[in-house]
């Protein structure tokens, strides 16, 4: 028993750690199948880039929303603040929220970056997308020492149906998704990178020594956990009495209730 | 015991998410049946644009008109509202209604939008219906850099029954499958991005605080439940009393029961 | 012991639901039970139209007739009312009765409807009533731009017997098939918007509010469910006075007992 309660409690220390290794699983899962199921490029000079970039900004764009959406600490500092828009600024220190917000976007874009980094190692929305693309540079860049055709022949590279030589179009092929990778290293190491600074500035800053943080955050995750708790069994007692008043016909006996400033207060 | 009750908690906190996914995979699942077993192009001019668009939107519809059906916000605020339109507008309040309808509606999208994006990405119903098309205009897109047999021929190459070269009919395909899911990307993001649009101008406007709200939405939660099992124990004693005096020929025993109006208010 | 509860409750709220799926599954089995065991086309001229419309309508008309026969409310009603016809119009209202026999119908039109859509979106009974139709329109619109041949050849083509090159039987299947599905479609549709509007409409002129109809709803379950329990405890308590008194030859004792008008009343 005693044993088991430290494996536990591994595990909960380790949950941030579980879920990113957890989404980045499924992140690549997902890149598979897409681009096994659904991704077929549809090698035309029109619609190439259009394509490749649906399917490597998309699932992007898909993500970052909902990770917003999933945000409680949003909504939290969110909501009500059309009303009352000073909530935003307490005490005219408009800069604390502006932090908040920037923090939130940061988390949101965990997601998204993991999408990118996985779909650019993998590369094969990437060739389609920069296949059509008719910008004259671009083209030069890439026709460099080929036959005169390639130029025509670019978009169809990713669907293995061009009339180039086939070491050119094999050239071709390696050369963008090499590019891709490429591309896709510098994103891990860029936000990485970013992620070290930005813990480190927060840090820096931060008024509390290193353990009195800790148990801060402890502190929160257990706070929000008893809160849930408690509110489905107040919210039980509350309904309960409403509805037996209701059918008895008689008047709800007194309740016990915190008032609008105190929710106001906590949130 | 105690992890039990804490998975469970877990569980009915992402109820929302779970029932989401299980209505994705369901779509999925039910696109992949109807496009194998049942959708079968005519692949005729006349009638291919009619057939897959009702693939496309049949279904929609469908699950449109059901999403409404199963809405009991719906009913209970619409029920009774003929005889006594003061309702529906509380107060002189109409705009509060209108709203609530919206948000109904709004909940009754999700479906429909849901399959749309799925037979979208998937193509095979927007390949047949758009292959039909006898607009100048969109023949003349699809078939540019083709031979002029591709006119006559469009109908018939979603069956793979063309008389078009193989290349250029498998051009036609991918061109086709391409625009379809590029279109599935676009509504996917954009009704994502209205989903949260949405939701920040609702908990903007809200008087109350975030955890205000969360625990209003237990209590909701718990109130329903409890008034099902509060109403069939009552609807029991109930029945049994007013049988019990009807087989022993006797006057039934009085009985507290909420009076007309009262029902009225709790809805 | 509480999940239990709480799952049975689940499922007994959703009993219309999975009543209705279950149905569905079975009217699917059941035509793809009919359209491979016992649906053989004739493929003439003559018979084709009777055949195809038989196995259409048939079930249909079946499935109708069941549901009539099978709805108590049907029953209770009716009975008696040759006798005594004043029964129908209770104080001159004979909206009512006729209100209640057009809720009865549309209960008895649910399962023929679902049973045509289900065999339209088969196709088979529908290519083999159609491709027998002798209107020399509707020949015309199939022939166009086929070989002359078409019109005598049409109704072979079901069974694949037809002497027509391969392509053009092809397509005229398809075309027979893409029709049914399209019409079955539309009655999909249009039944599941007429349901919507008729809620609608009923519950908008209902007097009561949501919940308390609701809370009717189960009322008259639990109610049907004891006056079964009491009416057999009570049928075995007079049987066996009966019998008894029978056999000692003594008078039976008084019973208490609902007289016939108490009966009527009920009903």
């Amino acid at each position: 028993m005693d044993s088991f309660q430290t494996v536990l409690r591994f595990f909960t220390n380790q949950k941030a750690t579980i879920g990113y290794s957890f989404m980045a699983l499924m992140t690549i899962g997902g890149e598979r199948l897409f681009s096994l199921v659904s991704f077929q490029c549809p090698c035309n000079q029109d619609q190439n880039f259009a394509y490749g970039m649906t399917f490597l900004l998309g699932p992007a764009a898909v993500l970052m929303i909902l990770g917003l959406f999933f945000n409680n600490r949003l909504w939290r500092l969110y909501t009500g603040c059309c009303l009352n828009p000073v909530k935003l600024c307490p005490h005219g220190n408009c800069f604390g929220c502006a932090r908040v917000l920037l923090s939130i976007f940061t988390g949101a874009c965990v997601a998204p970056i993991m999408w990118l980094s996985v779909a650019l190692l993998s590369g094969t929305f990437y060739e389609c997308a920069v296949s059509g693309l008719e910008d004259k540079v671009v083209v030069d860049l890439f026709c460099k020492n080929k036959t005169l055709k390639c130029r025509d022949e670019l978009a169809r590279v990713p669907c293995g149906r061009s009339q180039l030589p086939g070491d050119e179009s094999k050239d071709l092929l390696l050369m963008l998704r090499a590019q891709s990778q490429i591309l896709g290293w510098c994103l891990i190491i860029i936000s990485a990178f970013v992620g070290l600074l930005g813990t480190c500035y927060k840090n820096c800053r931060s008024k509390v020594s290193y353990l009195q943080l800790t148990f801060w955050k402890r502190y929160m995750e257990k706070e929000m956990e008893r809160f849930d708790i408690l509110s489905v069994e107040y919210a039980t007692k509350l309904a309960d009495r409403n509805l037996q008043s209701f059918f008895d016909n008689k008047d709800p006996a007194p309740f016990p209730f915190p008032n609008h400033k105190a929710w106001e207060e906590i949130s």
